[in-house]
């Protein structure tokens, strides 16, 4: 089974310690010797989220901005790396092509941002429909996809199953929504449509529950059909 | 005055030959010696379309497509450089940095796409943001921002103005429509929204009109005002 | 067994379409079922033509001809790595140290051109020297080397055997022959004839026989023996 | 005048805020527009040993956490070019020969870390050294160099001048005392010492002191006379 | 007016002191200072020599050798820009972009070899058409082009003049003549042909003749008329 | 057992030709054979001094040197890397990832310099660091590390054993003393210290003085005990 999953950098890195990483090195090594091929794309979490405000406050562009907050996924890919046996990787990887020819070679493979105007969550997309995986993960710091905002909207609902079509649509209607903030932006949507992957977003504060999505599909977040 | 202009590249080499291709670079270089900066982001068009379409019925994944496609946009980029006077360019811009560094020695600088993913479209308003342009051009094959495809839907009306926001509304609505193509893209639309950068649609293949619509801000396509 | 097939742009891409960059797959990939490391390298062909012929037009020097060119010839290298298997081969090699690496790898490898004033027959004959291939393939549009271009000579005939010396006393009379054109460019001979490499020049537009002469030495074309 | 201003990582970012940055980046220009050529190096701060601290209980090696912490330097170095004009540097420079090359076309050049096994204190003196620089100012969070450790030892005496064979003395007998830090490593002072540069350390947290230093040689630090 | 030097190896650094290369590097500046824009190619010499030896026991194949040589020869082109000004150039540029970017910005351009299979004679004309010189200069160790080996052949005679096509003819016939080297190789020649440039190959052992026949075109070497 | 061997350039290249270096690849590749995973740090030797010596004199700045130093030390590597068995190793690792990314795929992995300012014998010390080696051996032109320049000091004493404190101790003080050679720099001597790496300081000028080091330990060097 191929496996990418994106990881949030808060839900990495929720602070400067060391345990959640350590956490899902575990999860994505476990995996590893269960016969998994895995794919990790990190994110830039609250450190990104310093950098970015202070540049801001400087007055940089969004590009600049996004280059910002790319050095600090690679940075956060780094620390995942860390936390990996020396055998399975050593770097990040810089493009979809050395991604995927570290799984080719047996290894995992890491990634931060690749281009500025791109989240990591599409990256996570593309990097599953490049390597052609089984399964995307979204590990986020909500329980999946809800109709608004959990953190803004009392009653928002959880969607237990969407299919790829319905994720663009609640996403894109999210998006619209100034104050409202979506567990997977659209461009990522986008791209899991047109591949038509298996898709689950659950919360991976807890990274074991990565690991029991990937095992026996079982979780609590959103499945997004094909 | 600090232009970006985007040229699709079925504007830039309709076919093989070497006349538009001309064309476009005099209309560059007269703005340059008019004391404009210039830089411009090239599409892939038909070349891009016989590769890619090969590459799928080889059933490469879209991301390899992509790959293939930004390819074919640096190639027409060469091109267009090969038009351009010597002093002026020698070679493709990598990176938005390359990019800008190119602007500030007084040179044009030449992009193709980036990244998978993201469209020539986007790169040009990414540009165009990064570089703090005073005005986005997109050269495109149809005249300007349309309520409809006008290819494929007879009474389809064109927009003389929009603000950045309907800009967004009118290209996610005709996203949503399967059969219609829009002249820009709906992440080039977000990127616009965001910098607040003034933008230009209009149709390409008559460069000189890039020039009027530069100089004066005379032209027949749409106005997106910030 | 170790062998390097060079094909002609022309060759492999005849039309924008698939099929016979399909059929060039299926033959590689056959014989690395079959035991073989198989290296390819792969020429620019039409679009190449195209291309180089609109720059000239717009005035480009000949190395910017030849950096137009290895741009396409890299692109019909994707597009045979795309109709071959993802296990194999993810990205055109940029040199030969990086090709070299892929086949110790058990990969195959595929290259365009790698310099300016160098033909990709010439990359052919040294990626085989560096690798130390037993066996170097040129499949052309012609059927072998002649005595003259048969295109434009009727009484041209094709030779059976030659030395790597008599092709290089050819190849020399050919190129000081304005009008015609030989299946190999001199340099190529030249790396042929000081690395005593065995080479087959034949005619690829039925792959099959790259596969025919690869198995049992079986070919209708031009056998150069060191 | 040219001159290389190393910045400690927590002089400037003590904190996630921009104020500092500012500060730092006014002094640069102004310098700038007063005639100096300015090289700046950026160290790596809280964010560094954050990321450090953390990489070592993950059990990474030396120079795994020297990487983790050259990628906090150049996040760093970019935050400082995102308070600096455009005009004047887009990107950290890589190497020696970048950096120098920006001064040479009249930029301000950047520069983080390089290497492993290499601090920014050695960097900026290798800056200096290899584009001939007419002062070197390290701008750290003590007021120059001590006899021992302020921090640490009551009766510290500071040093008003030093030759350089004197620093290289003070900083390895600090270098010994495992709990005392210099404001300099020894790399850095052999440096200084073999390329006979005129050096200051002085307090930056104030960046005006920086400004005094270079125009007057006022400063409350320590000179280091070649 | 634009130069092209090509330099011989052992030429420039007929042995390891620096005293030839001082003598190099002040007529390069000279020119500059008269307003020449001037581009040197630097060739491999005795030290390429002892390497390739070395290496040729070791089994190394050509392709291998040509690699030593190119690393030699970017070496040479280090120890000639250490002798030029630093604001001219800082390093070696690695391919006729670079090389040609340094000359738009007023600096002088020095490179070593580029590719495998090719000499830097080749790299020189390559340069020189790429960048549109006025002359292209060959400094080697004989004074022109003869009609044999003249440190083999007692009455070989040196041509005064010779068109482009005679220049490949005759070094076509050299090249034929095992024994006998040639002062320029054939896909010079041939590069040269193509691009109808003005060419001296000169006695370069000492510089100032160089100067000279850039200035007035006085030499008694050879001249390659298109 | 992984093993770094760090070699100086006058062991590994006494003069200019190739029977040293041979016997330096039979003794990596027979204790490859044995399964042990080697890495190789080659100096750079006579060469190095003769470039650095010349560009002295043309007033190149250290840093400069450095580079050159670099440059040859590479042009080493390859040499090293041609005597041994082309399914090992193609060219040097750049740095540490891509070295210990070769021997993780089981090749031997060969690297010269890495950055200005830090010699080969730190570059040893840090890649043995980075990939947790069992032993690090520095095969020098003296026997082991001495109290005092066995070349300058009659009644210099080697030390059999040193601990990693001890061997900074006597290396620090080696390099207070101007005339002084040692056989290992500080730089080196630290990075051994803070990694707790068994370290042989041995004559490498017989190289099967390392593979009986390696085998069982036995040597006439000294042993730094961490």
């Amino acid at each position: 089974m191929k496996v990418v999953v994106s990881i949030g950098g808060s839900v990495l890195v929720p602070d400067p310690g060391s345990a959640r990483v350590a956490e899902h090195a575990d999860v994505v090594e476990t995996l590893v010797s269960e016969g998994c091929h895995v794919g990790a794309v990190v994110g830039g979490g609250g450190v990104a989220r310093d950098y970015i405000g202070a540049a801001r406050e400087l007055d940089a562009n969004e590009i600049e901005l996004d280059q910002l907050g790319i050095d600090v996924t690679r940075l956060n890919a780094r620390l995942l790396i860390a936390a990996l046996s020396e055998e399975s990787v050593t770097a990040p990887a810089h493009n979809y092509e050395e991604a995927s020819e570290a799984l080719h070679r047996g290894n995992i493979c890491v990634m931060g941002g690749v281009a500025p105007a791109q989240t990591t969550d599409a990256v996570g997309a593309a990097l599953a429909e490049y390597v052609d995986a089984d399964l995307l993960i979204y590990a986020t710091s909500v329980s999946g996809v809800y109709s608004d905002d959990p953190n803004e909207t009392d009653g928002a609902t959880k969607y237990e199953k969407l299919t790829a079509n319905e994720l663009v649509d609640v996403i894109a209607g999210l998006e619209m929504n100034a104050g409202a903030s979506a567990p997977v932006d659209l461009l990522a949507a986008k791209i899991i449509e047109r591949s038509g992957m298996r898709t689950i977003v659950l919360d991976g504060t807890d990274p074991e529950r990565i690991a029991r999505a990937v095992r026996r599909g079982e979780h609590e977040g959103t499945d997004v059909i094909p």
